[in-house]
C-alpha cells in the first residue's frame, strides 16, 4: 500500500494510530501490506465495492464523509453477510478531493471504523490519494467461512421458498446511508438452517432476484400481496408527485442491504417462525423457485404475469 | 460485490467468462464475494492501491487501457514483493468513464488478466461502475506467507547494509508503465538470504528509504556514487532544460518498483554476488545503517552530509 507524505501524513498516521490492535494481524498497520492470520480451517471470503460522490452519494449536510465511511463499510459487509461469512479484515482505498480532503478524510475514517467495531473486523490497512476530482472510496472486505459453508446465489432449487429479511423499499429516506449490514443474522441463520441460496438486496429486490434464479438456472413467482413493505416505501409512494406504488417502491429501489434466501419449504416456515426470536428481526415468505427461468409475479386472484426486475442499473455510452 | 446490468453487464460478463478456472477459488467468481482456500499454515498478506487518471496516468496514445490494467495490478504486486509474498488472488473495483467505458473496461481487463497470469495469482471478481468522471482503478492483493515469514520495513537495524535490486531513475521514459514487480526476485531472495528489512521503490528512493529507517528508529548513510543509475535516468538527464543530474533522477523519480533491502553485511555481500545467478537481476549496496534518525549522503571525498527525502508527494489544500 502506497503511503504519503506532506499534510496528507496527518491522515495516514491517523489513520494507523487510531486502529485497534487485533490479534489476527500479524504485522500492524503502516508497512508495505498487511499480514493477517487466517483463521485455522477456514475459507476466505473477499469482496469489494466503490462509492463515488454524484454517483452514490452527494456530500452534503444531508450526508456527512462519516456516512459515507459507514455506508462504504456497510455495502461490503453486507456481501460478507449474503456468503455466511464472518467479518474478519478490511482495507480502503481513497481518491480524496485536495480541497478539504484532510477533514474528509477524518470523517471516512471515524465512519470506517466505528463500522469495523460494531461487525467484528479489524481495519488493516489503506491507500490515501488526493486529486482535483471527487471523492472515490473502495473498501476490499475479507471474512472467513468454514469449507462449503458459503451461502451462493446459484443454489436455489424447484420447490424452495424464497424468504427475505427485513423490510423493503424507500431507502432514499435514510436507510441507504444507515445502512445495517445482516451480518449477525446470517450467521445465526446459517448455523441453524438449510440455505439453498442467498443474496443481499443491494439494487432492488426484483433484480437481485433476477439473479439469484438466473444464477441458479430457475425461474421464480412471487406473490406480490406477500412483500414486506417498508414504511418508507409507504412514505415515499404518499409524497406529491411520486406516481408509485408502495409495493413498487419495494421490489424495485435497492439499498435495502436485506437477505434473500431460498430454502427448502420446511426450512423456510422454520425460519420465520424462529427467525425473529433467534435474530431480532423477522422473515417473509415471498414466493417460490419453480422449474424454468425468468420472474413471474402472482397478484392476489391467483394469476401470474412476468415480472421486470427493476433496479439501480449503471449504462455506458458508446 | 456488486455486479450491474445493462451494456456493462458485457463487461462483468466478460471478465467473470475470461477468468481462468483456478484451485484456489472454492466459490468461482460472479457471486456476492469470492471465496478462497487459504494455502494451510501460511499468512494472508493484503493490500490496495488505487490509481486515479490524470494523476497516475493519462490515457492517450502513449498508455492504453491495457497498460493502466497492467501497472494498476503490478504496483500492488510489487507491495506484496516487499513482504516476501507470493501472490495468490486479486480484486478490483473500477470507475468506468460512462463514454467509452465498454472499451475502457475491456482493455484494463486484458491487461489485469495477463499481468496476474504471469505472476500466478488468479483474479478473483470485481465491482464495475460507470460515471462521468475520469477513469479510477482500485486493485487489492491477496498473498502468503510462511508465519513470521513476511518482510517488514521496521527491521532494519544498525550495522546493516542497504542494497537495491536493478537500478532507479527515469521511469518515465516507460518503466512507469511496464512496472515489473520483483515478486519471483522476492520469493528467491526470502528462500536464501537474511533480510532484516524491505520496501519497494515506488515513490522514490530516497523518501522509501526515509521510510524504512523512520520505521525502524535508525539512520542511513548513502554513498552516492555506489548509487545503481539506470540508463533512462541518464537519458533524461540529458534532455534540454532537464536541469537535474542523473542521481537526482535515481534518487527522486521514482516508480522504479524494484526493491530496497537491509541486511547484516556478510548476507549483503552474497546477495550481490549470488544475487543475480539466482534472480537473473543485479543488487548493489548502496548505503549503510547507523544508529540515530535520518538520512544522510557521503560524497566521493568521504564527506557527509543530509540528504533531502524526495519522491512522489500529495498535498491538499486547507
Amino acid at each position: 500500500m502506497a503511503d504519503t507524505v506532506g499534510m496528507e501524513l496527518d491522515f495516514v498516521s491517523r489513520l494507523i494510530a487510531s486502529i485497534p490492535a487485533d490479534s489476527r494481524l500479524e504485522v500492524p498497520p503502516g508497512d508495505d501490506a498487511a499480514v493477517l492470520r487466517p483463521p485455522a480451517e477456514r475459507r476466505t471470503v473477499v469482496t469489494v465495492d466503490m462509492l463515488m460522490e454524484g454517483v452514490d452519494f452527494v456530500l452534503g449536510a444531508d450526508c456527512t464523509p462519516r456516512q459515507v465511511g459507514h455506508k462504504a463499510l456497510a455495502v461490503n459487509l453486507s456481501d460478507l453477510a449474503a456468503m455466511a461469512a464472518r467479518p474478519e479484515a478490511v482495507v480502503a482505498a481513497v481518491a480524496l478531493p485536495r480541497r478539504g480532503g484532510d477533514a474528509i478524510g477524518r470523517g471516512l475514517l471515524d465512519g470506517m471504523l466505528a463500522c469495523a467495531a460494531a461487525h467484528g473486523a479489524t481495519l488493516a490497512g489503506g491507500d490515501t490519494n488526493a486529486w482535483d476530482g471527487p471523492l472515490v472510496i473502495s473498501i476490499t472486505a475479507l471474512g472467513s467461512v468454514p469449507p462449503g459453508g458459503a451461502w451462493r446465489r446459484d443454489g436455489a432449487r424447484p420447490g424452495d421458498l424464497l424468504v427475505v429479511s427485513g423490510a423493503c423499499g424507500g431507502s432514499l429516506l435514510g436507510r441507504h446511508l444507515a445502512v445495517a449490514p445482516r451480518c449477525r443474522e446470517a450467521l445465526v441463520i446459517a448455523g441453524a438452517f438449510d440455505v439453498h441460496a442467498a443474496i443481499d438486496i443491494s439494487d432492488g429486490l426484483s433484480l437481485d432476484l433476477s439473479r439469484m434464479i438466473d444464477a441458479s438456472g430457475v425461474a421464480a413467482v412471487v406473490d406480490l400481496a406477500s412483500v414486506p413493505i417498508h414504511a418508507d416505501a409507504t412514505r415515499m409512494a404518499a409524497r406529491p408527485g411520486d406516481g408509485r406504488s408502495p409495493l413498487d417502491h419495494a421490489l424495485g429501489d435497492g439499498e435495502d442491504f436485506e437477505l434473500l434466501l431460498a430454502l427448502p419449504a420446511d426450512e423456510a416456515g422454520r425460519l420465520v417462525t424462529d427467525g425473529p426470536r433467534l435474530t431480532g428481526i423477522p422473515f417473509t415468505i415471498i414466493g417460490e423457485v419453480v422449474a424454468g427461468r425468468g420472474l413471474s409475479a402472482r397478484a392476489t386472484d391467483g394469476s401470474t404475469a412476468p415480472l421486470a426486475p427493476r433496479g439501480y442499473e449503471h449504462a455506458f455510452e458508446g
